[in-house]
């Protein structure tokens, strides 16, 4: 899409700097409506010392690893620009959500005094400033751009309640050029940044719905069940649905259905389900105007719930069996008596530390000859910015966009169901990792923020960056006179978002021959479904229950930058060919070619990796060729797993996520189309505010500012070994960027991890390990080494009123 | 295809087992023709102390890694049964070499002394054993198979040279029983197990043909590159070319090439083709029937010598640019200047050493709940066998069958090769493996050995078993409660093969969740093409070189038996529906299905990944389903990389590999289809020893004993990423086999290498390790620590005459 007139925030008003001192500038904000002490009632966490727990949010926590001679973390490093992708200052943000106080007009209400009649602040982060101003600061020395916040407001003292998305600023916050306006420009739809909110009333649909209908019921749940969904204390059931909500012929319909309450931690919920369902009209705000449309059992539909009791009682329905709680729903290990395996399994070691600088400050990274910066945000987590080799950008962003999980299902629940999951967000659920086992022990950690009712939540050790040598060298030759191998030796930068029932991992790791590669692995609970419908959507893996079938596809953003801006994409086939040559006297031969051309523009621009992948995809600069005349390019080629979605045309998802269609699309960059989706795309799936479709305008992709859009994903059915939580080694999806005549030869020539061993008669004649370090060291291995009892969870810091010196733990997740 | 009477050899007279004690059976058998001092005349290597030697022939020198508490090897442990794969004993070979010397109707020749009209033993080994017989043994406690030598004859007296095969047997011999027979029922092709011989002459076209037509050219090749071809000491020129010879018409025809030879013993040959051309009538054994038919330079084709010569000299034929020797051409590091580089990377260690089982002499493995037995051959190198979980077999064989490396340009010599590389064998090229390269330093290293030429060589430390720790946990989950998560270690095995330019690493792995993988990766010198012929086939990665385009596929032979033998293919697709549901109010809705599916016959049974990976392919036996009705199956899954040839009904390999055409074939098992592909498919293209289509003949595969073959490929064209070398992380190809509905649960629930953290308010309130090992104990880290000027090399023990005392050091490569 082409949009002449962009209000680009970055190039708005940079020379407005506001200059207020911080402290100043918090205390002269207006205080909340509410006093302090009530504004604590419902804190779950306890308050601490704060100077261990200043410690803990400085992100060193984790220095003294002992599985090394030498137990340095990454050294330290100055970034050689700002990160400008970071997120808001602490006080940024406080002056901020002070500020948006002080605007009457908005008459926001602090969120734990909320209603549901009330207005709110659900998001104050940093708005990532437009590429153009960006490349014009870091490349072209240009002045940093100007910060905004990014603010999401929850109007709901309206008949209509909606989402708004709001440019804050500029930053710092200053009397004579604070200000707000609608954030619609980055959003395909244009209504001021605003969207409708359709779980508005998500607590009365709780008490004066979900619960009520429950209670209707209960004779039938506790004579099925022994137990009642009621919203009890001793409720042993709970009750709720698809997402999104069916949205057709202007009414808003749910399918919601019971699910068995675990009895312990383990939150095996969605793997009781309990096979009785109910479709309601929750259309507008009334609950006295919502209507209970029917219930579905044994996949008998009852339009009343007059006729199920009678139908029910009447005995000619079966008591279907239920799903319950048992080791086959608990994490721990089981039956485990394996030979040898309570001795140490291999464990990798950094014997010197950490081999590779960062800027703890900024986020910065340099490691071999690959430099980039982190951002984190709300929506997707960790985004990676101006990624480089040897100071030449490759990507200028490269991150998660959206993740979708398409269930299907003889059920009106699983069937309902299309999660869109920034809709919940995947930064709220990056949670702290567990060294030794999401990350090596040795790796460096970062903290990671985001901001929640009127809060700033840290996830503490959240993302990890480490090297690791793969159990293969990346290049060997032998013959009878000599052998040469090099060293495996990768970075990786890594994140687990648990939204939910589900643990996406998101590695993005880093090659001595220059590739890059991004990949997704999934484990956790699977989403099951009552087995009542038969077997067209799933396998039968236990009593009654159904692994729900499911596909996975995650978007990700990869904008390359191959020797600057102006780029095109090539595509190079491998083709049969039936052909005559100069030699071949005259008879045509049965042999192959390559065959090339260029994705001319959008409008040919969504494809798929070719069948038997048969075919290259490269990046090139049509006017930077290498001395051969080859265009320096990266190539994107599939690693692993499945890539589009299966449904055509979803009913649940309308035009939410078209991103979901193809394997590969290719867009022009626009600062205006930032982001393939919007995290509340599920509020209004007919004209969502990102409609990826109409990316797609017949814009040329020759020597243009060129974005990849990628799909990672895995079709989902789950059978027994998913049981009790998906296994990360068959669930996986992964992308490679590769160089391909970008360099003069392979990059890894450039370690000195290798050797040659030249041999003869049966002895070496030399042993060349090229500088490599060699001398001993004692390692002192202290299994399960990392003390696993300083595991804490997510840091909260008040932001209204700020209370910087009373921060307290609390971690908060989906289940 | 079926054969109602089939000569089996297991069957045949397995209760005639000889008696004779071996050394009596040695010495008792004719002596060669030849004085022994003469047979020593070629022997590169020097004899050495035989006590060291014997030590490496154990196998055991790798016992003092120093990366561990503990240092211990894998555990010595006594397999269930014999290894009737694991190849003759030198006893046997030695009996079995002199029985055929004493059979004077063979007319053969010990091979150092044979000429081109002598007849010659290529390969003396086991010949592995009937399925069936094997089962029988076992499964069912029957005698342990009759054992045969497959013996190749290389039958040169005659103007027809053929090869041929043959069993000798049965072993140990005994004059009573001892015989040979043709070796004719495991191929397909029914000629008494002859094959021709196209390399007969192999001595006599280097010198009457190849050199002198290098000869004939000598002033314009001193004039183009300063050198000869011309079998001189000081040539500087190498000659060779296609791979198969053009066998059309009754004719065998050549087209060879002048290459710059390497001046240093990095062997980048392939890397310096030099642009001219000729092709050759070699019909016939008659070198003075042989005829020049050609020439071609710079795309343009002569007819003669002379015509060429006299282009050349008038000057109007342009004097294209060399490839030569440079950096680009040799794998030591180059600008190797890397920030941290010269620290050590992170390394893996075995604290607790091997935590499997070994039978040293059966070359049985024991890991966690899997077993198997590793074979070794000639032609394919490693193959597992009889591969079990918690004692039922999945697997009863998995290997590789057939190498394909199919090159197109727009030469005739690139255009013309299609190496078929069990032709030269990866078993002779499967050398010595480099410690803390090619895999960890803690590695148990296995010896493997082969037949050549009267001797068998021993590669020392060839294959390697180790255990590994993946960067990434096999599971994981958490909640605001808890998080939990379990170690990834798995196991491999693994050999390498160069065969060539080319080293193919071939890595079986076993995982927790009862996953088995099988991967191929390829790193070495491409093979290139001079740049003449433009860009249809290549990149142009040096100053007048083409990366020559090659589809690799690399077919794998993999023998499930489910649950028993009676096994059937399931196919299970996902499709997009549009589907009407009792509650969706008579409207239908846009959704996704499965489509199950059974693989009839053979029929229906050769089919390619479906796009989008949309299919699961499952390995069931219909009879056996879990507790909740469904199959127990193992899932088959594309992990990485392309499969099928692109080429379509290649004019090199005609009926040679049609084996390669598609992903995944089935057939039915037959004692008589052992293998894919013959290693001389390449000499008779047209109607080849093996030829795969045949395999498919309608039979019912409906639980039936299945083989499954399956293709492993990389569609390469060479970027000037692959110079000096290919690099593993790129060339890459892998297959799954994942349990389905097999278990209850994950098996990765039975390792106790997990954790658990409960946590609440900042603290951890429970920490569960599960009774993993935690003491402390102190590694002594030693980098680059295994001592490399240990590698050795092959070892070789004369067979004929018998000289076990004398064993000596030398190693053949191809280059």
């Amino acid at each position: 899409m082409r949009i002449s007139t962009l209000p680009s925030p970055g190039a708005a008003s940079s020379a407005l700097l506001g200059l207020l001192a911080s402290a100043e500038l918090i205390y002269a904000l207006p205080q909340p409506k509410v006093p302090a002490r009530m504004q604590w009632a419902h804190n779950r966490g306890k308050k601490i010392a704060r100077n261990a727990l200043r410690q803990s949010l400085e992100g060193r926590s984790y220095s003294n690893v002992s599985v090394a001679c030498s137990t340095s973390q990454a050294a330290s490093i100055t970034a050689p620009s700002d990160n400008v992708w970071a997120g808001l200052t602490d006080i940024e943000a406080v002056s901020v959500v002070s500020w948006l106080f002080g605007q009457s007009s908005l008459n926001l209400t602090a969120t734990e005094n909320a209603t549901e009649w009330d207005n709110t602040i659900l998001l104050v982060e940093l708005q990532i400033p437009n590429k153009t101003d960006v490349v014009a600061h870091i490349d072209g020395g240009g002045p940093s751009p100007t910060r905004y916040a990014h603010v999401v407001l929850d109007h709901r003292s309206t008949e209509e309640p909606y989402y708004q998305d709001l440019l804050v600023g500029p930053l710092p916050l200053n009397d004579a050029t604070a200000g707000y306006q609608p954030l619609e420009y980055p959003y395909t739809r244009k209504t001021a940044g605003k969207v409708r909110n359709l779980d508005a009333d998500a607590d009365t649909l709780s008490t004066e719905w979900l619960y009520k209908v429950g209670a209707s019921v209960a004779d039938i749940t506790l004579d099925l069940w022994n137990g009642t969904g009621m919203g009890l204390d001793n409720d042993t059931l709970d009750i709720w649905g698809i997402d999104p909500l069916w949205q057709d012929d202007g009414r808003i319909i749910r399918w919601d259905m019971f699910w068995q309450l675990p009895s312990n931690f383990f939150d095996a919920e969605t793997l009781m389900p309990l096979g009785l369902y109910f479709k309601s009209d929750v259309t507008g705000r009334d609950p006295s105007q919502w209507k209970l449309e029917g219930w579905l059992y044994d996949n008998v539909f009852y339009e009343t719930t007059e006729a199920f009791r009678t139908a029910y009682w009447s005995g000619a329905v079966p008591k279907l069996a239920a799903n319950t709680e048992g080791s086959w729903t608990e994490t721990d290990p089981q039956d485990a008596n394996m030979p040898y395996d309570s001795n140490y399994p291999p464990k990798t070691i950094a014997p010197s530390g950490s081999r590779f600088g960062v800027d703890y400050e900024r986020k910065y990274v340099e490691w071999m000859e690959f430099s980039f910066y982190i951002g984190f945000s709300r929506d997707v987590g960790v985004t990676l910015y101006d990624i480089k080799y040897q100071g030449q950008r490759i990507l200028y962003e490269l991150g998660l966009q959206e993740a979708l999980a398409h269930y299907a299902g003889g059920d009106p629940v699983q069937s309902g169901t299309s999660y869109l999951d920034t809709f919940y967000g995947f930064g709220p659920y990056a949670f702290e990792l567990i060294p030794g086992y999401d990350c090596p022990e040795y790796a460096t950690y970062f903290n990671s923020t985001f901001y929640v009712d009127e809060t700033t939540h840290t996830h503490l050790n959240s993302i990890c960056l480490f090297e690791f040598s793969a159990d293969y060298p990346i290049q060997r030759h032998s013959t009878s006179d000599y052998v040469s191998g090099t060293k495996n030796t990768f970075f990786s930068v890594r994140s687990v978002s648990t939204v939910g029932n589900y643990d996406y991992m998101f590695t993005y790791s880093f090659y001595l021959d220059g590739s890059i590669t991004a990949e997704v692995r999934a484990s956790g609970y699977i989403q099951s479904a009552y087995y009542t419908t038969g077997s067209d959507f799933g396998f039968k893996i236990q009593e009654a229950l159904s692994g729900s079938m499911h596909d996975h596809v995650l978007n990700f953003k990869a904008d390359f930058d191959i020797l600057g801006t102006a780029n095109s994409i090539q595509r190079v086939k491998n083709v049969p060919v039936s052909r005559v040559f100069p030699w071949s006297n005259g008879k045509a031969r049965n042999t192959m070619q390559l065959e090339r051309s260029f994705v001319a523009s959008e409008d040919e621009s969504r494809f798929n990796w070719a069948p038997n992948i048969a075919e290259q995809v490269l990046v090139v600069n049509k006017d930077e060729t290498n001395k051969w005349g080859e265009y320096r390019a990266y190539r994107v080629l599939p690693m692993s797993g499945a890539m589009h979605l299966t449904v055509k045309n979803s009913s649940n998802l309308v035009n939410a996520a078209h991103w979901a269609e193809y394997d590969i699309q290719v867009t022009r960059q626009h600062d205006h189309e930032p982001r393939a989706a919007h995290s509340y795309n599920s509020q209004d799936v007919h004209d969502p505010p990102i409609n990826f479709d109409t990316f797609f305008d017949g814009e040329s992709l020759n020597q243009e500012d060129l974005v990849m859009w990628l799909n990672l994903g895995m079709h989902h059915v789950p059978h027994t070994g998913d049981l009790p939580n998906t296994v990360f080694t068959t669930a996986h999806a992964g992308v490679q960027f590769m160089p391909s005549n970008y360099f003069d030869i392979d990059q890894s020539r450039r370690t000195v991890n290798a050797v040659r061993i030249n041999y003869a008669d049966g002895a070496a004649t030399a042993v060349d390990t090229f500088g490599q370090k060699d001398a001993t060291c004692a390692v002192d291995f202290t299994p399960v080494e990392y003390d696993l009892w300083g595991y804490k969870g997510d840091v909260v810091v008040r932001k209204f009123p700020y209370d910087p010196n009373n921060p307290y733990y609390e971690t908060d997740s989906i289940v």
